[in-house]
């Protein structure tokens, strides 16, 4: 299948705190093993990519996984064979920030958010980090609470402040959310938001979709097809959900939809390095082991873009073009229903990369080895 | 209270089809002394006015109320109190629509419907109509059955060249649809989308916010507010749902989601004839009496706007300001809490109209005098 | 594959009704060819179990489907290899019932229609047929418009005296939708609802499950479970949806979401014949071509089938009962990412059955044949 | 206005963790003045009571809120003027627990879950309790993780055991969820599942609605009216929500819908005290003030009561019985419109009760008053 050579350089960007642990308000199931800082956290990321192939880079969230010595942690990922990705800026675990960040009442606490983003991009400097990633968590959780419209002008002041100062390769990638953690309103509640705001600040601020961040029925892949036309589709954060922003393992909830997804990544050419689209995951694992979790994620996310490749592109655009509705479903579902999964392992396997990546990883021993390593000390979290 | 003096000048645009029948897919019930043609929706329309002062124009649909004599019905109108508003072009009731209009792959049956509009364009110049509003009810059912992305472009296209037959006085409202009559993907299905056609097509294109056309859980006054911000919100199609496109009542199902659409308004001053804003009603009354249903509809659209003009501006404002969640709450609800029907009731007397318009239209005898009249031909229908 | 023989003996019941026009509120496409009775439906339909060997029985919808001589249609329908299905009642296509009919706070209006239901009792008689599906469209669109509780109660004595006309061999099956044609309340809104009045009435009484009544969001496989775990699972109406009752395909919206449905179905042996679950179809083919619409949909439905069949339950319930995530979702999704049709094309092969069933479809010559011949009349619909 | 006697006698049950800090899985912020234990949260609960006359009872968390000696926990809250509630059973903060705990599938984590409950209904002895309220938090994660039927059976039987150890004045209230904190699937997710269990359980098993406990469009008031009808509404736990479970102020998202719901409490007379349904609040206070909170929760419960009280039966249900579906919904929009706040301030004022309760509580000094005394120790919280 020469269409599969479309998934040569593609790859996907992991989460460090994907590695730590997470869970719900309710309660965080702790594992053992987890790890306690940075290195250990880019050493489990650094599993998934030699084991897959498939996860070259590493988002850090700062002030999580900030150390003295960036070009030590440089280092010591390049050691492991992976790189420093995006840098993910935290806007929700400072007191500070309970009525807002960016776009809070108190000009002092916007100051405080937006230098918090300043030291973000000194940190891209020294990470080599080209992408600014910032999801806003601000939002209200009652009418009347603030005022809406002066919210949209506080944030757009402090991101132009943040934007002006990026340097010449780095970008803002801009989140949008539905709900979460407010539930009235969120300052940036849908793809329109975040893509004005991108529009106002200029060529290097794109919006980012995460696939868990819409209202129940939301066409996503329609949301992927406008951002790309607009050229300004910077990012993915993966998972999937069933109701709300789950952040379960992406494709375990909707495969097929995760298909259409990348469908309209491979007719736009999207899923080509060259196109600037950084695809990551965003993903909690609070009940099954973390490292598995992301193999498995990495290798779903290929799958569907492979089923995707497969798409008879030329029978599909005359179905189209003929009106032909029931063909050109078919036509898509033949590529949807092929099972990819032996190709895939071959693929792996003539790369010398283990064709079960899972069992691969059972097998080595990593999971135990750490866990006798890393006792002691406090296990990072997703929230700590 | 001479808060209540912002509703000076407000007036609410009626739709000519809903006085017509309606119905779901499942039925359509008639009604006795349902209008035919659209003088005698007009003549219905009028009567919301004569009892209300509330509807001084009435929307028209083409073709379903086209007729010969432009100024013939411009007259009608006049005479009976109402002028003609908006002109809406139907997008969905020929044959050739079946796998869309605009965005049609064929681009015979796009050509058609621009004309179409080319058309309505026309007859704005004979009518005196500002507004040119164009539903677009195309969309996909299947994934596959044809490229998102190609029915944007061909979209865009097709706009075009409806924006440039416009005249200097015109300006296009173009709505957006979450879902229905597609199911699968709408070609505009949120406001992101239609404010982006706007944006490439110019100054005289604006945003059509239809209440029922939203995915579950969004929050509308929120979009409001931002159409408001980009200068963009040309029009209202108010009406209430529960769970779709509904179309009951207007503040039948939320009203306290219509009292938070109608602060937005009154905090960005949209509420004056200024603003440009178009205030419609788009509701389809399948099974209560139309013309009571059309009075009600407009009084709810009023005591929404009364209740939101009596919000303390300065001491919410405070309240945001001190960050006092439960007191900037407190003072909206203070607001929406107050019973304003008397107080309404007492401005309608002082204006000549009755303090129960309802209970008046009901004491007319005008039901049951065209009931008697309206006998034989066809009744006008939604649909129909 | 043996796996595979759990297929023997399983079919899916069609509508008659899928065969005539159909659409939405805005519009009806018409198609060339379409059905004008129903001896023309059951020729239709009979195609789809010519070709497929999955249909081998035609639901009726009554009045729509009724005819002078019963034992004529019922040959009719033998000499083409099918079997006259369930009996629908139609609630919704009567003036009288505007307000609701089995819950209508009128008691001739109730009378009349507990009396429709007594005469499609009798032509099950004449049909043997054993199900009488109740699809009750009762509703209301304002709160207020009547009591909630009195709707129930009055509903309860409607069945009872419906219930008491059934023979020792027919039984009841009973929807429950979400929403739609009725906005604000369903009188019968979900399953809960559904199964206490089947429980108040006997064992004749069972729950028919609609994939498109349910509010967004819902597990419906855990509803499979609890109704078979209760043994009131009586029939299903198979279609597919992305918001609303879109009446889509089965499996062309969220072919996982069918497939754990079948394996719900699976792990309690319900795809047995001896199971007494009637699989049903309840789609409405807008603006594709009816009959390979529904060639496809009973071959989506044995697709996920046999998928379900080839999971392995052994190695699932260790995983399960080990509380191993990770595996135990991964035994799942190898029986799911499994591609089928290949094997399934053998089977029909082995049968005499073409190997792709809508190709030899397009190839009968079938279509023009009755587009041909079916002029004049007027063409059945949905609605009609 | 005699309706309001209506009133009298009706209170609500209040919940300990509502004045300990709480939050969502990004972050909890404290509060100045938190409760550290029992007893400062019954301190605080009274204060609700003290300013309203509307809280009599706290209910508990066990083990959050377990004592050595509770007559002395007992006569805390009866010096303070309120009693014990409700024994609310914990059932996600066990690492034990990740899995399940009543449907488990380790037979020992399901005995060390009934015997917590054992131990809650000895603590029922000691408090004066009568409420065992279970919200059972099970769920899964991914498809395939558990097997949905196995997980009822165990649930039944560990309901089973738990239920016999009622004493005659004890029962069981039984919550449902829709999703949260699992996501696939919850295993006691909606009304008609809790139902069954108590079905199943006998007579002293009722049903828990929590009113953000549904998915988006639901009917609650329906809910609340067929489990009235089936004499199971045990309980309510009241709150209001956007879009997933907020935990917000109860009538703060959708004051309409809580005045719905109360319609139907009034007219089946389940707000009389003889009724047995235990009206509580379930909320969090992430941002706001937690006792003003509580208290303006009780006075909007209160409020919405009320209204509904207004309610001119007699003319609505003639309306009602005439099919006159815009007089009948204009009924009870009559009474929802009033403006209740004077009656109920004079009301409060005639029993000796601040007219103003959350200006009350501000001039009393009590919060700044516990912020100095509550200096040390650990704060408690929902969920610590």
């Amino acid at each position: 299948m020469t269409a599969l050579d479309g998934l040569d350089g593609f790859g996907v960007e992991v989460p460090s705190w994907a590695y730590g642990n997470s869970g719900t308000r309710f309660k965080v199931f702790t594992q053992p093993g987890v790890p306690r800082n940075p290195y250990e956290k880019i050493a489990d990321a650094a599993q998934v990519h030699r084991l897959t192939g498939l996860a070259p880079r590493v988002s850090l969230h700062i002030p999580w996984d900030a150390v003295d010595d960036w070009s030590d942690l440089r280092e010591h990922a390049s050691k492991l064979g992976v790189r420093l990705g995006a840098i993910n800026s935290n806007l929700f675990q400072e007191d500070d920030y309970k009525l807002g960040s960016l776009c809070h009442p108190d000009p002092a606490v916007r100051d405080h958010a937006v230098r918090h983003h300043l030291r973000c991009i000194e940190i891209m400097r020294e990470t080599g980090s080209t992408d600014l990633k910032i999801w806003l968590p601000d939002g209200l959780n009652y009418p009347g609470q603030d005022s809406l419209r002066g919210r949209q002008d506080r944030l757009a002041e402090s991101l132009r402040r943040i934007y002006h100062a990026l340097g010449d390769d780095q970008r803002i990638l801009l989140e949008y959310k539905f709900f979460e953690p407010y539930f009235y309103s969120m300052d940036i509640p849908d793809w329109g938001t975040s893509l004005l705001h991108c529009l106002a600040l200029g060529e290097k601020a794109t919006v980012v979709l995460d696939t868990g961040h819409h209202a129940p029925g939301t066409n996503i892949e329609f949301i992927v097809m406008q951002l790309l036309r607009q050229g300004r589709l910077g990012a993915f954060d993966f998972n999937s959900r069933f109701y709300a922003d789950d952040d379960l393992i992406v494709g375990a909830a909707d495969p097929f939809q995760l298909f259409r997804i990348m469908s309209e990544i491979v007719a736009a050419g999207a899923h080509l390095p060259s196109s600037g689209v950084n695809f990551m995951l965003d993903q909690c694992h609070n009940i099954e082991e973390k490292i598995p979790a992301q193999i498995r994620s990495v290798l779903n996310v290929e799958q569907a873009l492979a089923k995707a490749l497969l798409i008879d592109q030329e029978a599909l655009a005359t179905a189209q073009r003929e009106g032909d509705v029931l063909a050109a479903n078919e036509i898509l579902m033949a590529a949807y229903e092929t099972d990819v999964r032996a190709a895939l392992a071959d693929r792996r396997e003539a790369r010398g990369l283990p064709r079960d990546p899972v069992k691969a990883f059972k097998a080595s021993g990593y999971a135990s080895s750490v866990a006798a390593e890393r006792v002691g000390g406090t296990q990072a979290g997703w929230g700590a």
